[in-house]
């Protein structure tokens, strides 16, 4: 008995420690999104990408769900199951100091009760903050109506609370991504969503696909939380993002698919003249392997 | 006892059929190094990497173990323990229709028992062919004595046979790349060596960091059995690599440290003037979306 006492103690312990420095990152990861420059939100899709990110100076981190799908063989879109993407998370939170935040998909389940273990878990799993979208994984009827949409961000709240930590819950309404054909006024329900989503408790709201500077400029002025803007092709580049309001550029899993594309331009060398000019731009194995003995 | 026994016997057609269809992308592998042309043998570090290769008309694929390690937060050298590593192999094996050799490093143990016992694992893993180094992973002695990596060598041929198929064993020394510092006559002793593996039952030969043109060409004059060069900076061209009697060049991490490279490059992009040039050269998620539902 007084041993098993003991034992929960120290896990009791352990575990309040934990929670303590999440607690201290979480912050610290929230106050990144009130500097007066956009936060530059680099994702990274395994242990190697994150080390050189957090080595090149990045002070946060995300996980793109499309890049770590990709990399263990499923496509995205909550193909891969919860817990082995789960798994790939701590591993990349692990491996870092900075303070992490994932891709958490649609909660992997409709029901808030299952966005809310999502978020439990995702804790659980060493991250301080997280995404939830309000897509179904439909395309028929691609987005959760607004009622239960609210009531997902809600629940994913009252987890991050209870967990012990300020979870900063990046609400994600996909209008623009895989909707907008069906939206008469997609600018109209975009912002409707959002602010229902920062009545609901998220701490920042996520609209990927929305380009242009009219709109994210109108978002940016009309939401009080911070926004977070999808970086990428057509999209105005960060210096013009700060000028329009915005808080934070994500790059989903465009790095990811950038470095992937490395590896097709460094083949085509190889199956053509042979050569290793692709190696020059590579980073040294010592410089890897360094890099990795860290973690 | 009938149900059992039906299982039973379902278990043993699928892993015979399982055998079977090894043995044949075993021997289509080791015809792979008959060729009147060099195999690039390029190297994958996840399922993504993997399914671009064989995308891109790769005829067989290698893995790294580097690679592998990095990806999954660990330095090379064995220090990613051998079941993990194997997952990963598998998984990677699992996810293409091509043939598949494994880097096995030293076979994970000093002892030849151990050396099989990897192989077996291997096999198991889904790979028809892969390489056993000389390297003790002791900077300080790093050559097993020439005996013992002879037993070594011979003891995977065994745990091979023993499988049913007629696995691609590449034996590797490296004189070359750990220990040239310390040997008098490093090309002597690479081709004694070299010369013993063959004769334990080796099916190619590998020696990496050996760049220059008259060791090449002497050891491929010298040898009976295919010889694979690494490639990279300082290494002569495939054509050249032809010319000098070489059978197979493979890539090491250089693939994966190249991606690697690309992300950084993309960051300082990020970071700098904030625009997404970058992803001009990024796969489409469209095409790894296509790419991985078919794994």
């Amino acid at each position: 008995m007084v041993r098993r006492h003991l034992v929960i103690k120290e896990f009791d312990e352990g575990k309040t420690t934990m929670t303590r420095s999440l607690a201290a990152k979480a912050a610290a990861f929230l106050d990144l999104h009130r500097g007066t420059e956009v936060l530059v939100l680099t994702n990274a899709w395994d242990v190697a990408s994150a080390r050189l990110l957090e080595d090149a100076g990045c002070p946060a981190i995300a996980t793109t769900s499309a890049g770590i799908a990709f990399a263990r063989g499923y496509p995205d879109g909550e193909k891969m199951p919860r817990d082995e993407m789960l798994a790939e998370v701590a591993r990349i939170a692990a491996s870092v100091e900075v303070p992490v935040t994932a891709d958490l998909e649609a909660g992997y389940g409709a029901a808030p009760e299952a966005v809310a273990e999502t978020i439990r878990l995702a804790i659980e799993a060493g991250v301080v903050g997280g995404n939830i979208e309000d897509y179904t994984q439909d395309p028929e009827a691609p987005l959760y109506d607004l009622e239960l949409a609210v009531d997902r961000v809600r629940a994913a709240r009252a987890a991050a609370d209870a967990a012990g930590i300020d979870f900063v819950l990046n609400a994600r309404t996909d209008t623009y991504l895989s909707a907008s054909h069906k939206l008469d006024d997609p600018f109209g329900e975009t912002l409707r969503r959002l602010q229902a989503y920062q009545d609901a408790g998220a701490r920042c709201l996520y609209v990927p696909a929305l380009n242009d500077e009219a709109g994210i400029g109108g978002l940016a002025e009309a939401l009080d939380l911070p926004l977070n803007i999808l970086g990428g092709p057509g999209v105005p580049p960060v210096p013009r993002l700060k000028e329009l309001g915005v808080a934070r550029m994500s790059t989903g899993s465009g790095l990811a698919r950038a470095a992937y594309g490395e590896l097709r331009r460094a083949l085509a060398e190889l199956q053509g003249i042979g050569s290793y000019a692709y190696a020059r731009g590579a980073v040294s194995f010592g410089e890897m392997d360094r890099l990795l003995a860290r973690t």
